[in-house]
């Protein structure tokens, strides 16, 4: 019997997808930088249904690639010959508690699904970002996702209080606790978390809820630099008592191409060099966060560190003002040849690490151009730069992480490693960390069968 | 060469004490559960040292045991025959940025000495608990600790943003980040927090800080039961835009202890059946917490769910109201027999879980004491019974544990596991999460010399 068979048995004819034309929508990722044709794509149904996969694979040696919303953006599931593994059928909340403020959603539950299902109960699950109508929670936790209001509300890590995965060998680790204190022993949570598919397959998970915001205020400021808006996002935090939801940069370059792709989003101010879609949010009744905004722009604006605000007077242009964000992926993603990155820095160190890049850049190739966009509230930016030459890329994309890795920061801050940062993860991590890392794949994984090729170099 | 010579050699006379006199200090625990004579106590002053000690124990098969303020209270620096590695001269503040607010400290660096400096900054190093005089970086890293505002601030593992810490061969894992996002590879920071000496030694740490406070609220209010504290609990975090700091429960049972042993700490109100120490802070210049929660209190008080209210109205009064919390381990630890345990609950099953203890106390031991105290915003319950027979302290121990799994709760929510629950993870911890633990000790302290017999059953 061929494993395909196999498979057949175990879930069902409907659930096991081969040939191109079935698997064709699993065959690439989102960029459209990698393509692949996958073995098979099994879709199991039941935590029950994903261990026997998973033993099916770890004894015959088949390497099995885990896949969500196939939203990643570095390469993650990429299945070349590879067994597939698609978690959308697992998808029920399995419980939704109103009173511990906390949920628990299978690995198929849409990032959408659950914001939508927590505001439903006056609740808000934070987590947000463009790709949210098709992420979910196995590819969300294992990516360990950000987003835009991570500044207030962590990343996914953060908000997630327990989690249920399957090894390799099918065995079922249950995690799934709503706790919000639970030392028993090592954080087996936090190691699944953020591991994309590397040390087990998550089935489930328990995630915590924050009341639902009864307010936002919503404004674009234009500002002379980034040591200012520093400042001014530790005002606006201590002033309404850390309500800051987002703090987004998007320099002048980000205005111009955003006017030049989506004029309907250009900004309403000409751009300075700093401009900043800043949200507060209230759970406070009755409380006009508006008017908190205002009084603490004021200063600013007298002061001369604000010189352009705009406050969104409606849903609609507070919408507007998120739109011209969360446009940054079509407007970055234009043009085949790019180096889209993702690195962080510690806060006071962005401004220095914008003018590093900017000179090299230009010393590697001096006809590129470059497109910044930045959660600068966790110092998170997405450098993209755009070489006249697809052999300068590969320097390009080095400059940029050593530069980042020199000034303290990290080369992947939300997107993860993958396959596209696999060189990087071999020139600048940590070589004791490397080892640990390989060790404890090797013990959990010891076929290395689980998303091989991936996270570590 | 004896090992005792050769420590010596590494790191001096002077920080190498043997015999029962010199090493007295560190000989017993906090609590008076557990006494030992070590080896040595070896007190290295640097993170190069530390790896020389490693290097030399793990050579000669000679078990260490880390220990910072030896304030833990599971058992978890007992030593006896092994090597104690104090961090205690490991006390420098490497860097504190206010830009970036974070500060990178020693593993032997004291709490509150943490907390004064960044008060001196006009920040706030979250963490606090009643040994924060003495407990150390590196300990409670190692612990992951709690304490009495987690409910805003999050357990320690939340305020650390990167930690530096020597494997048992010697190697030094560096992973010093003071960043806010950081998704290159496995979450090896998170595995060594809360992982007791076990797997690694804990050099050093990056935390965030957050702003300081600029006025506290704080109030005493007598309820009857606990759903309505809950209600009251997310009211007031909706009211207040989430600044509750602090919302400690005092059973009617814990408020009469106090009164016998404390009197000067009496409730200044007849205890009701559920008595809440709360505390909002704000950092909002010229914001009057205090207006603000009479107000959230008022309705609550017309609506029968609050009885009794008293509001600080001085730091004196404040300092009293934190005191009647902090007297908690001094009147619990007035008997030589007792089981003192610390279970977390999801936060809607804390009434059940305390009514089911006291009929499960009773029919195990109709003459035994219980004392309750809790960390109410987060499900975190000290429950301690005073049997009237040692005999009778095991099969109690037993049952605080088996009723807070029953449900969905833990046995250790913030004191770790060190030796004393060893047992209660054998019986109630998923044998899936123990045999990958184990796996995982097996993989970086191949001999098992680093802090044996703990954690792990
Ligand atoms: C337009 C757009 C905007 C984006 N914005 C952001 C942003 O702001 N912040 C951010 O952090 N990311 C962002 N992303 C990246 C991406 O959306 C996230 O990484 C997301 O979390 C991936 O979820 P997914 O379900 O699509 O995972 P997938 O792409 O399906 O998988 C991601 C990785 O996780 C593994 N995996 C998936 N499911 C499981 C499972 N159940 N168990 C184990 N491993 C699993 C896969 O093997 C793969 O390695 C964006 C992407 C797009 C397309
Ligand atoms: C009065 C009192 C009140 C307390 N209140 C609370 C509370 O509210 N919340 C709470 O969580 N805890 C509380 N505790 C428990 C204790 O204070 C904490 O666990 C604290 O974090 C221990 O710190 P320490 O430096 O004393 O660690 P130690 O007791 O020295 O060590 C604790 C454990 O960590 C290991 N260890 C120590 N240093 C290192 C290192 N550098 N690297 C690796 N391993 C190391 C030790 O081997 C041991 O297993 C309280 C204790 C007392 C006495």
């Amino acid at each position: 019997m061929t494993i395909i068979d196999r498979l057949r048995d175990i879930l069902g004819d409907a659930h096991v997808l081969t040939g191109a034309e079935d698997t064709a929508a699993f065959g690439k990722e989102w960029t459209g930088h990698y393509h692949w044709t996958p073995l098979a794509v099994a879709r199991p149904g039941s935590t029950a249904e994903v261990a026997e996969v998973l033993k099916l694979a770890n004894e015959t040696g088949t390497p099995v690639v885990p896949v969500g919303g196939n939203t990643g953006l570095n390469g993650g599931t990429f299945a070349e010959g590879a067994l597939m593994l698609s978690l959308a059928r697992l998808n029920r909340v399995r419980e939704f508690n109103s009173e511990a403020r906390t949920v628990t959603a299978e690995a198929g539950v849409i990032l959408q699904t659950l914001r939508e299902l927590a505001a439903e109960h006056d609740l808000m699950f934070p987590l947000t970002f463009g790709a949210q109508g098709s992420a979910m929670v196995g590819g969300f936790l294992s990516t360990n996702a950000g987003g835009s209001n991570v500044v207030r509300y962590g990343v996914t890590r953060a908000l997630c209080l327990g989690v249920e995965a399957v090894l390799v060998d099918g065995r079922v680790l249950n995690l799934l606790t709503g706790l919000h204190k639970d030392n028993t022993g090592y954080d087996l949570r936090d190691l699944l978390i953020g591991s994309e598919g590397t040390l087990a397959v998550i089935t489930a998970a328990v995630f915590r809820l924050a009341p639902a915001a009864t307010g936002h205020a919503t404004a674009l400021l234009g500002m002379r630099d980034l040591p200012g808006a520093l400042r001014l996002l530790h005002k606006v935090q201590a002033g309404t008592g850390g309500a800051v939801e987002a703090f987004e940069f998007m320099p002048r370059t980000y205005m111009e191409r955003l006017a030049h792709y989506r004029p309907d989003l250009a900004c309403p101010f000409p751009p300075e060099p700093v401009n900043i879609m800043l949200e507060i949010a209230t759970t406070i009744p009755g409380d006009d966060p508006g008017a908190r905004l205002e009084a603490l722009l004021g200063e600013a604006l007298e002061a001369g560190e604000v010189t352009e605000a705009i406050l969104a007077t409606s849903e609609a242009q507070r919408r507007k003002l998120w739109e011209m964000r969360e446009a940054a992926a079509e407007i970055t993603f234009t043009e085949p040849l790019l180096v889209d990155t993702d690195v962080a820095l510690p806060l006071d160190r962005l401004d220095e690490y914008l003018a590093t890049m900017h000179r090299r850049l230009a010393e590697i190739d001096p006809g590129a151009r470059e497109l910044v966009i930045a959660h600068l509230g966790d110092g998170n930016i997405h450098y993209t730069a755009y070489p006249t030459d697809e052999a300068l890329s590969a320097p390009i994309r080095a400059a940029i992480a050593e530069e980042a890795v020199k000034l303290g920061g990290t080369f992947s801050a939300e997107h993860g490693v993958g396959i596209s940062k696999r060189p990087t993860m071999a020139a600048h991590k940590d070589p004791v960390a490397l080892a640990v890392m390989k060790t404890i794949k090797a013990a959990l994984d010891p076929k290395g069968i689980l998303n091989p090729g991936k996270v570590l170099p």
